[in-house]
C-alpha cells in the first residue's frame, strides 16, 4: 500500500500516516518527493484494509500494490485449476470444451431435441435454463423444478452433463440436486449470500461476468467461493455493457488472456450473450478460441424462431455444426483441441 | 412496436413478419418507404413481447414505442406516490426529506452518538448498515441481528425512523421485523428473488439504483415490487460506473428530473456513494436538492476515521450541519421545504 | 512514481529495473514485501515519463503519485485564475456568469432577437455557433464567416461579449478576430494542433470537456494551451457518454468540485448539452449552480421549433427568465452571486 | 422516421407533428395505439432530419428507420471495397494484410531495422508514428517531417508501403506526399476539418474508431472523407474506453461482423492498442483474424524497452514472427489467406 499526501500535508499530517500505520500493525517508509510526500507499508502479508487512513487529513490517494484477492490467484496457486463437468469432460486442460443448448428449457420435446442436435454436432455439455432472471416480471421465467427434471432427462438420452442457473439458494439447492454444474448469472454475480452458499456446495460453478464488473471484481466474488470452501470454479466472460447499442452487449475477449495471468481458475466465453445477434456468434466464437478461451457456451435451439426466450440470439443446428468445424482448426492453429463427445462413441444415449 | 426489415427483404418475408403479428393478436401496418419497408403493430395495450417476431428472417430491428413496465408509470398513476417513513416522514411530497449516519453500525454508543448528532442537525431519519455487501468476503461484513437490535435501541431513544439494507431473503424479513424501511443495494438491484420477496411485505423499500442500471432497468426493478403487491417503493440515484475514475462513482443528477416525468415514485439521491469523497459530498447534496431530489440519504459518522466501512466518504457531525444550513435555502429557492425533525419538538430522545 | 513487480520477478529483474531508474537520474527506493516487490522513485521534480520501465522484465504494474499536469494545477498555483470576457464579466470570482443564446447563428434577425432576450433575463454574454460541427457531412454546418459578423452585430446592439467555437486552426485566427472567447468542442478537446494553435493566441479560451474524457485529461489539454502562453482558460463540463441513453449525456456535477480542488482554472457547466431534454435543462442548470460552478452556458431560443440545430434542448426565452430567478436565490444560498448585466445599466443596446 | 407522442399528448399536437410532416415534404401515418399514438413518415429516399419535430410539445421520443449514413452503406453498395496500399497489398479482398512496425519514427537505423524485421516475418506493410498525438505536451511528440523522410527510406530499402497519421491539415498533406495511406488517429475521428481535407486527397485513409466512438459515427466520420470525393478509406477497430482499467481499452472486436454487414468499406484491428500490454497481443491478434478482420496493424519494435513511445505493447521481432506463424493458420481455417510479402520474392530492398 502506498499512501500519497497532498502537496501541501503538514508535516504533523505525514506523521499521523505513520502512527495510524504503526498501530495498524505494519511499517511506515515515509518516501519525500519535491513535489509531495508518498508512504510505502511494508510488513503485510495480503492487502492491507485501508480504511483507518483513507479519510486521515492530507491524504490524497491510496494505491494498493497487493492485490484484493488471494486464494484465486495464481500467485497462491500457479498450475490452472481443472474443473470436471462429467466424464472426460474437463475444464482448464489442453482441450476446449463446447457447452451448447437452448436459453431456456421449454418442454421434453424441445430440450431432448436440443440435446441429441448439439451432441452429434460435437458438443460435450448441455446448457438450458429452468430458473430465468428477465428484467420483467410478466416475461416468461421459466419451469422452475419441472425443467430441472427435463434437463435431468436430456442427460439420459445423450450422456452429456447439465448446467443451468440458480438465481437464489433454494434454487441452488434444487439446481445441485439435479444438475452437474450450477450456473451464476451475470445480474447475481454480487449477490455475496448466494456466492457463500454455492461456496458451501460440492458441486462445480459457473461464474458468468457481471454486466459491468471489472475483472478484478469477477475474481474477489470467486474468492467468495473459494473461501466457502468449494475450489471448483469456471469463470466465464459473456458481454459487458457501455456506450455502444450496436450489439447487445460487447463482448471484452481481453478478459481472457487477463484472467489467465492473474488467476489459476479456467475461463470461458459466450457469444451468444456476448453479441445478442446470431450472425455474430460464429465470428466471436471462433475470436474466443483464438484468444485462448478453456471453452465456450452457447445458445442453439432447435427452432430459434419459436424460443421463449433469446431466440435471435440462438443458432441454428446446422450453423452450429458449421462453427464447430472451423473451431476444430482454429484450436489446432494454437495447439489446443476441441473436445469430443466421448459418450456418443460408447454409445450413451 | 415498430419492426424495421433489411433494405434487401423480400415480400414473402415482410408477409411472414405480418402473419407472426396477426397470430400474436394484434395488426400490423406495412409501411413501405424508398429504403426499406418498416411494419407497425396496433391493437397492444402495453408492452408486446418480440421474442417471436425479431429473429424472422429479414428482420433488421425491433423498435419498441410501448414502455417495458406498467404500475410504476406516470402514465399509470399521474399522482407522485408518497411514502411514510414514521410519523410525518413522508417522502415524495413537498418536504425534502434527510436520511443520515454511518455505513455500518458498530456498536451501541457509535449508533446511539450518530442518531443523537443527525437528529440535532436536522435529519428526520436514520441510516446504519447491519447486512453489510462488501466485495472482499475478507472485509466486514457488518454485526447483523445484533446490528438491527442497536438500530432499534437508537429509534427509541431519537424518535428516528430507521432505513437499512437487506442482502437476502431471510434477511429482508428480520429487517422487516426491526427498521422502517428496507434498503435494496445497488448490487442487488437485479436479484429478482429478493425484490419479490421484499414486493410481498409491507413495510416501504428503499431500492437503489444498480452500478450500471439504466433509468429504465431501475423502473423495471421497481415493477418487480409493485408487481408483487407493494407499492411503498423509493427511489434512489447513488452513482454510476463509467470510465473515469476521479470519483468513486458518476452522480447521474439527470436520473432525478428524468425519473420524475416517467414515474409517480419518489426518488432520493446519495451523495456518499455518488462521489466517495467527504469533501464532494456537500456541494454534490446541495445539487441533488437543486435539482429536485426527494431527499438525499448521507453518511455521518461521530468519528469518521476510526469507522469500519466508508469511512473516507462519511461526514464530519459539524459539516452535516453546515450541509442542512444551505439545504434549507436551496429547498427554500425551488418551493419545497426541509423537513424538521418533529420528534425533537414532541420532546422524544 | 512506484514500480509493482510481479510476485516472482527474479532479484536481477529487480535490479535492472533500479538501474534503469539510476540512468534516468533518479534514486530508487526498493520495498521488499512478502507479496512482491515495490520499487518507489525519488528526486523527481514532476511526473517521470514511465516508457523506459514500464516494459522491463518482471514489471506489474507502474503507478504515477506524481499528477501528469503542472500549469494547470493548484499546486502551481493557488489562486483560482479570473478569466476576463468583457467589460465586468469576469469568470472565477464570487460572480456566477451566465453564457446564454442559441446553439446555431442562423440571421440577423434570429441572433439580435435572442442577444436582447437573454440579456433581459440576466445573461451577462451571448453564445451562437458560426462553424457547426456536426456528425453528418449532410446536416447545416453553420453560416461560417457571416455568422461571425452577426455575432458582432448582436453585440454593437446589446453589449454583450460572444463565445464562438473554432473547429480548426484557420477558424480559431477569424474567431479570435470577431469574439470575445473561442470555444474548442468536445470532440476537438485532443485535437492538439488546434490546442496549440489558441494556447498561441490571447484570447480567452473555453474549454469543453470531451465525450469520454476523463478529468485528468480534461486537464491535460488545458496544459497544451498553457504551455503554449495562454493562461486565460475556462474548463467546461458539459456531460459524457455513458451507457444509458434516457438522456442525450450523461451530465458530470462532480466534476466541478473535483476540478476546482485540482486545478486553479474556472469551470463552468452546460446544462444543455449535458441533458440534451428542455425540461431537463432547468433543474440541471440550478444543480450545477448548486454544485458551485462558476458560471453556466445554456441555450435560449427565440423559437426552438424551428431552430437549425438542438432545437429540443433549446430554452423558450420565458423558461430562461424564470431560470435566472431560481439561480440568484441558489447562488445566495452558497454565497456567491449572479452576475447582472453591467451594460443594461449603462444603457448600452 | 416514427414519432411517439406522450400517453396524454393532445388531439391538436397530433395533427401539428403531421402538418410539420406534410411541410417537410412527406407523408404522415398515424398510428392510434391504446397507449400513445405514433405517426410514422413516408416517402422519404434517406435519413430525414429530425429537427423541425423533435421539440414539438407532446413528442415523447423521435426513433430512426433510415440510417444517417448513405455511401458508405452496403445497401449503397454491395461488394467490398478494395483499397490498394502498394503494389498487389489489397485490404478487403481474401488476403488478410498484416501492417507492422514501431510506434514512433525515432531514427535512420530504427526503422530501417523495423522494416527489415517485419518484411522478414511477413508483413505486407510498413506503420510509424512521426506526427504522435500526445496527452502531454511535454512528451515526445514525433520526428515531423524528419520521420517522413525516414519512412520514404525504409519503404525504398524494403518495398513495403507506409502507412502513418496525419494531426492537422498541413500535416495531411506532408503525409500525402510521402506515404501511402493516411492514417486518422482514435483522438481526430470526429476532426470534421480534417476528414473533408483527406476527404479532397487521392491517397487511402485509415480511419481509426475514436476512444469512445460508437459504430454508427465511425461510419459517419467515414462518410465524410466518401462525401468529400475519396472512397479509399479502411477503417480499424483500435479498443475502446469502458470502466475497466485491467487493459489500456476494451478491444471491441464484434465491430469486425458487425461493420462488415452495415459497410462496404474493409475494417481492420489493432490489438496493440487495443489491448495494450504486449503479452495480450498476440492472442487478440488471433482473435481479430477469427474474428473476420480484413487485416491488422500492430507495433512491432527491434528493442522494446527503449522505445520512446508505447514500448510496453510493442511486440519484439521474434514474438512477431511466431504471431504470423499462427494467424496463417487461423486464416486458413476460415478460408482466408496472410497476404503474403510479393516484394521479397521480387528481390526489392
Amino acid at each position: 500500500m502506498l499512501v500519497v499526501m497532498h502537496h501541501d500535508a503538514a508535516a504533523s499530517e505525514v506523521e499521523a500516516v505513520c502512527q495510524t500505520i504503526r498501530d495498524m500493525g505494519y511499517q511506515p517508509v515515509p518516501m519525500p518527493g519535491e513535489q509531495r510526500t508518498a508512504i510505502g507499508l511494508i510488513g503485510n502479508e495480503g492487502p492491507v484494509d485501508d480504511s483507518q487512513v483513507v479519510g486521515l487529513p492530507g491524504v490524497a490517494q491510496v494505491l494498493h500494490v497487493s492485490k484484493p484477492y488471494k486464494q484465486v490467484s495464481r500467485e497462491w496457486k500457479a498450475e490452472t485449476t481443472l474443473v470436471t463437468l462429467g466424464p472426460g469432460v474437463v475444464v482448464g486442460g489442453r482441450d476446449v470444451v463446447v457447452i451448447a443448448g437452448p436459453c431456456s428449457v421449454e418442454s421434453e420435446e424441445q430440450i431432448v431435441a436440443s440435446a441429441r442436435a448439439v451432441r452429434a454436432a460435437g458438443a460435450t455439455a448441455l446448457r438450458g435454463g429452468a430458473f430465468k432472471p428477465r428484467s420483467s416480471p410478466y416475461s416468461f421465467q421459466g419451469l422452475g423444478k419441472r425443467g430441472l427434471e427435463l434437463l435431468a432427462l436430456a442427460r439420459q438420452e445423450t450422456g452429456l452433463p447439465i448446467v443451468t442457473e440458480a438465481m437464489d439458494e433454494a434454487g441452488a439447492e434444487l439446481v445441485a440436486e439435479y444438475a452437474d454444474c450450477i450456473q451464476l448469472g451475470a445480474r447475481n454475480m454480487q449477490n455475496y449470500s448466494l456466492l457463500r452458499a454455492v461456496g458451501r456446495m460440492k458441486k462445480p460453478v459457473l461464474l458468468k461476468r457481471g454486466l459491468a464488473a471489472t475483472i478484478t471484481e469477477l475474481l474477489m466474488s470467486a474468492e467468495y467461493i473459494l473461501a466457502a470452501g468449494n475450489p471448483q470454479v469456471i469463470l466465464c466472460e459473456r458481454g459487458v455493457r457501455t456506450f455502444d447499442s450496436a450489439a447487445r452487449n460487447m463482448f471484452d475477449l481481453n478478459a481472457i488472456p487477463i484472467v489467465q495471468r492473474l488467476s489459476h481458475l479456467p475461463i470461458i466465453a459466450d457469444p451468444s450473450h456476448g453479441t445478442g445477434l446470431r450472425d455474430k456468434v460464429t465470428p466471436m466464437a471462433r475470436a474466443a478460441v483464438a484468444a485462448g478461451a478453456d471453452g465456450i457456451i452457447v445458445e442453439v435451439h432447435p427452432n430459434p424462431d419459436r424460443a421463449l426466450s433469446d431466440g435471435a440470439q440462438s443458432l441454428f443446428p446446422e450453423q452450429f455444426a458449421q462453427l464447430m468445424e472451423a473451431l476444430r482448426l482454429i484450436a489446432g492453429a494454437i495447439d489446443r483441441n476441441v473436445a469430443s463427445p466421448l459418450h456418443a462413441e460408447l454409445g450413451i444415449g
